[in-house]
């Protein structure tokens, strides 16, 4: 199957087979994909919890619009911006740049200054902004990657953060939810699943300027 | 070759070969795959502009903090926001799926009313950061994408959206730049594709709870 065919395969499941469960190799695919994300400057803002808990999972419930997906995949990933992008923060990035490339200081002080000036020129609204993009770029990545994997997912902006930050402790862990994926298997009877997909067509939302 | 070594084999790509170009087959992919990718209940608030014109990308170059890749590049993506999500705009996607998928108005007349009500609720300023946002999904799809089929590319979010506004007349299309993707072809000597990328060991950016 090309990839247009996979990402044409994908569609929003809303109603999972709750029996069932992606196996170890996939979600560990996910998780790896999810680590390999392009983010900006490199710096990774954003964790991912991986949630496979049935009684938790219905606890998710309640603080997502009563949708029944999050109980119902067979894993539901969370994806949690850092509080706050400190130079500690920063300079741990250049660390572990040095260690993994093996380069020596003189290599990368510029770039770390930079980075590190500029981070300290933005307000927390503004880090924690930078950092939500950057969840969303790990979405897109992680839809196309579940597509690619025949593995059915339903991305969802609609829940309440603070409750899942509160259910989760993430406020200890300086973190804050953004973004939920419950992944799994569709069920057969999903009546998203039969529907045809909506889409613009391409001369409507292309502008070429080709010479 | 695997989704994973796909991931790995991607990098943000510095240093374009300028004689290689991308063939109508590959772009036909991209243009696709963009069209395809899951936006906030389908509205697609995105455009994509792609440009293959060497003249008008050396002049997309000083807007770009002069990185060359903009001119190097066989071609540049730019992904561009819709100024505002009107009634007009949010009708003439249910009409596009009553039609898509031939159902009735009571079908969907509920759900139609709900999000021109949620709409209207918006400031301008919330509904651009939502279209970006999705952008932002668009952009993770497109570089999986480009790993896939084996086409470089380099996301940037440095450069200056009012300047490329300007160029390309994006206001009075109702649009505004918010990302830019060049794609093509590494350069043999791009320092950076040779580089081991640097990322976080999975047991710092991911918490597992699983029953």
């Amino acid at each position: 199957m090309n990839i247009i065919n996979s990402l044409e395969w994908r569609y929003a499941t809303k109603k999972f087979n709750p029996s069932k469960k992606l196996s170890n190799q996939q979600i560990n695919t996910l998780k790896k994909a999810f680590n390999l994300t392009a983010t900006s400057f490199g710096l990774q803002p954003v964790k991912m919890i991986v949630i496979s808990d049935k009684e938790l999972q219905e606890k998710l419930v309640a603080h997502s619009y009563y949708q029944r997906q999050v109980a119902d995949a067979s894993h539901v990933l969370i994806l949690c911006i850092e509080n706050d992008i400190t130079t500690e923060y920063i300079n741990s990035y250049f660390d572990l740049e040095k260690k993994i490339r093996n380069v020596d200081e003189s290599v990368i002080a510029g770039f770390r200054k930079q980075l590190i000036d500029m981070y300290q020129n933005k307000s927390i609204e503004e880090k924690q902004l930078s950092a939500k993009q950057q969840a969303y770029i790990i979405l897109g990545n992680l839809l196309t990657v579940c597509a690619v994997e025949k593995i059915d997912a339903c991305p969802m902006e609609g829940f309440i953060p603070e409750k899942i930050d509160e259910l989760l402790n993430l406020n200890e862990q300086h973190l804050k939810s953004v973004l939920m994926l419950p992944v799994g298997f569709r069920s057969d009877d999903d009546l998203m699943g039969g529907m045809k997909k909506v889409r613009k067509p391409l001369n409507e939302t292309i502008i070429e300027i080709i010479k």
